[in-house]
């Protein structure tokens, strides 16, 4: 009898296990833009390559005990865009193509999970490697009928008194959506007490004697976005460092726990550009920052949940383009981002007005392999001299448009040819409807163990937070 | 204290239903060949798309309770085949892609799970809608060096004694993989004890009197696959009919169980073909398979794994190819395989000598929507004259090819506009690296939760069954 009190207490010890998982105190919401399953499957083949491995080196959300997928189609589209998409994984419901935190006809707001967070009790961080006012981060925080209305985004940062925003800055900080000159947000953020750091050292000095803040990149740097990864040097601001900096404000006299979303926002970006190397770049700065995120989960693994997702996948992207063998280790010959390498022409154009077509050649040899690793066909060749004849000896304008760039024709053309060699092949230059990844781990990551809606993510963690949304 | 016992009898009543997991006993192991993430979405959209709605109609194995994904690499190729991927799904060990069921320099035979599950009592079944010795059903029951050994691959097929084969047919059964003549197979395995079946009307005349059956299509029809989906009439064999009949001769006169494994085998030739819309055909077909599949488990609920996954993508289809609007109801206007509209235009070639382009243009209008639902550029009009001069006025042979095609070039062009115009894009005619699906439903399927290699998928099937593996 004593014997099977003991199988008793020991069962009940097993059951208070199972029943008492403890909700998440601390959430991070992750979510790398246009980051499909292909752009992470071709990030960890390409580190597996470096070191000429037929493998896939995981990253670290890769490695979470779930994973699963998400449909990421819109009310008003087949495919999203960062507007809809950031909705349904704020607010939990679909919306049309362009609005933010709203419903289609932009009548209702929707209240957002961090809002439910912050009702909760909880403080509430929202971050991004792009601007603090663009759609993913806005869908968090703001309610407004279209994604470029960035000046009433950035009033309504003002009414929702999160603690913690970081990006590269604002979009248009001084004009309202109508083009017209409107009062500075900036002046309006510190009346609503939020602390303006530019730049890490200056968030540095600035941390301790606050408790809300805004953290953007220094003043001389694009607000637009922070440098893509491939571009970044020594004492860029980088979206690790901001996902530190969040973590450390938010749990800063804070005993009630947080929610933070972390947005990786150019993968998007350089897919738009179908820029492999730069994308693969991006994802694995995407990655640093899930891993303090990780590190967070580690010294609190009882209380702590991490969800890594994406609003959609950007360009089509395909790992292998007909051969069996993959040259993607070829990928790393590339050493700038595509308009970092337009740039570098156009600087070439600028300096020397008869630049020769070899000079223009060893710049591209340096910049992207081409030429030298990567073997350059007669035909490709002859095509690259064709747009170098154009813009550098008839100076015509050759550029190739995406959506945040507008790129050499040059730059172009030669990062298609070393992505056609690198093994990776791209459907568009726009979005496209594949199922977004989810990854899940910590408090409550058990849930998301089966195919879902986009709208489903936010709802998951709210019911596993107890949060009333 | 009476309250307390109470509770914890009901705790142990709850612990016991953790733990009191039964094993499972009948196991169906469903592969798609070639069925990436975005073969799924496709056909998810498309359905939708044909009553306007802007969402998806999930497939049966979409709505199963878990779903993840897996890698596909081979041990050699960073792009898997078919003879790899289907071993690494049959024996849980990466091999050399073109070896089934044995290590890379072909010494060393691998256990497949089929194996696994027959040593352990159960009954075994190997299905495809492609030939019987086709690479993905032979991983599961041979070991070549070659998946191109057909003959020798039939003759793994006697040795494995396994209880019930069904598929198209065999490629060679009378010629060695020495291209010279050898004793045919069928007499062989009709004297290991095989009734042979062809067709469906046959297998039901002979499945009553038989333990062991191996079921063809019909003496007339093409050994190499059954008819595409979509080119299927009354009456032709199908892998749902194929299922059922699986079912039913694995369960006549068995208490112990089995493991099926049923592959969709054409999903990658038309994946090869860059055909979108007998893709979705080929998806939809094998969707009703596991269908029947989850109509067994209905019935046996605990005692049922079901495991849809698939060896590779094929094509690096995207779904969304520019825009945000998808016109993936387009594709439903064609009405045959790109391959069955090869035949119709070398048909007409043959009737009519001097068959005019307009009655080409109301041959693939009548077949494709092409120049009616579907707008035709005039450059791309232009294009398909151009062929059409030289391979019906010129009479010069123009063909496409693929893998498992040579298909008319004017029926290629024409499909491929289709597709263009139906927002599907492909990267290339071979495979791609992308990650493949795992779905799982009934016994064990909670192991199915996180991404994996596709080597974990037999092994952790034989895990939840307890087979020495």
């Amino acid at each position: 009898m004593k014997k099977n009190f003991l199988i008793l207490y020991f069962l009940l010890f097993i059951v208070s296990g199972v029943f008492a998982q403890q909700k998440p105190k601390y959430v991070f919401f992750m979510i790398g833009d246009g980051m499909g399953l292909n752009q992470i499957n071709l990030t960890e083949v390409f580190l597996a390559a470096q070191e000429d491995r037929n493998t896939v080196f995981p990253l670290i959300f890769s490695t979470f005990p779930y994973a699963t997928f998400a449909t990421s189609y819109s009310l008003s589209h087949g495919v999203t865009d960062s507007a809809a998409g950031g909705t349904a994984l704020a607010v939990g419901k679909k919306t049309k193509n362009g609005v933010v935190g709203m419903d289609s006809s932009a009548t209702t707001t929707y209240k957002s999970i961090a809002y439910a967070a912050k009702e909760a009790g909880l403080k509430v961080g929202v971050t991004t490697s792009v601007s603090i006012d663009h759609a993913t981060p806005a869908s968090f925080y703001a309610h407004q009928s279209s994604r470029s209305r960035y000046y009433e985004i950035g009033q309504d940062l003002i009414k929702s008194n999160f603690d913690f925003f970081a990006g590269s800055g604002f979009l248009s900080p001084n004009k309202n959506s109508e083009k017209k000159e409107a009062p500075s947000l900036f002046p309006q953020f510190q009346k609503a007490g939020y602390t303006l750091a530019y730049g890490l050292a200056d968030y540095n000095k600035k941390k301790q004697t606050t408790d809300k803040m805004i953290l953007m990149n220094v003043k001389d740097e694009d607000p637009s976005s922070l440098k893509f990864a491939i571009d970044q040097g020594v004492g860029d601001l980088n979206l690790a460092q901001i996902t530190d900096a969040a973590i450390e404000s938010l749990t800063k006299d804070n005993d009630h726990g947080f929610f933070l979303m972390v947005e990786g926002g150019k993968i998007d970006w350089s897919s738009h550009a179908n820029d492999g190397t730069t994308t693969i770049h991006e994802v694995l700065d995407f990655n640093e920052a899930v891993k303090r995120a990780y590190a967070f989960y580690e010294k609190y693994p009882e209380e702590t949940l991490i969800i890594v997702t994406a609003d959609h996948e950007t360009g089509g992207v395909a790992v292998g383009n007909g051969g069996s063998r993959l040259n993607t280790k070829l990928l790393a010959n590339q050493k700038v981002s595509q308009g970092t390498l337009s740039k570098l022409l156009s600087d070439l154009r600028i300096a020397k007005k008869e630049a020769s077509w070899n000079e223009v050649k060893d710049l591209l040899m340096e910049n992207t392999g081409l030429f030298a690793d990567v073997v350059v066909s007669k035909e490709e060749e002859e095509n690259l001299v064709s747009i170098y004849n154009k813009s550098f000896v008839r100076h015509e304008e050759e550029t190739s448009k995406s959506l945040y760039a507008n790129d050499d024709k040059l730059a172009s053309e030669s990062i298609k040819i070393l992505n056609k060699k690198g093994s990776v092949s791209w459907a568009s230059g726009g979005h496209s409807a594949a199922y977004i990844p989810v990854f899940a781990i910590g408090a409550g990551a058990e849930k998301f163990t089966h195919k879902m809606e986009n709208t489903d993510i936010p709802k998951k963690i709210a019911e596993i937070a107890g949060w009333n949304f």
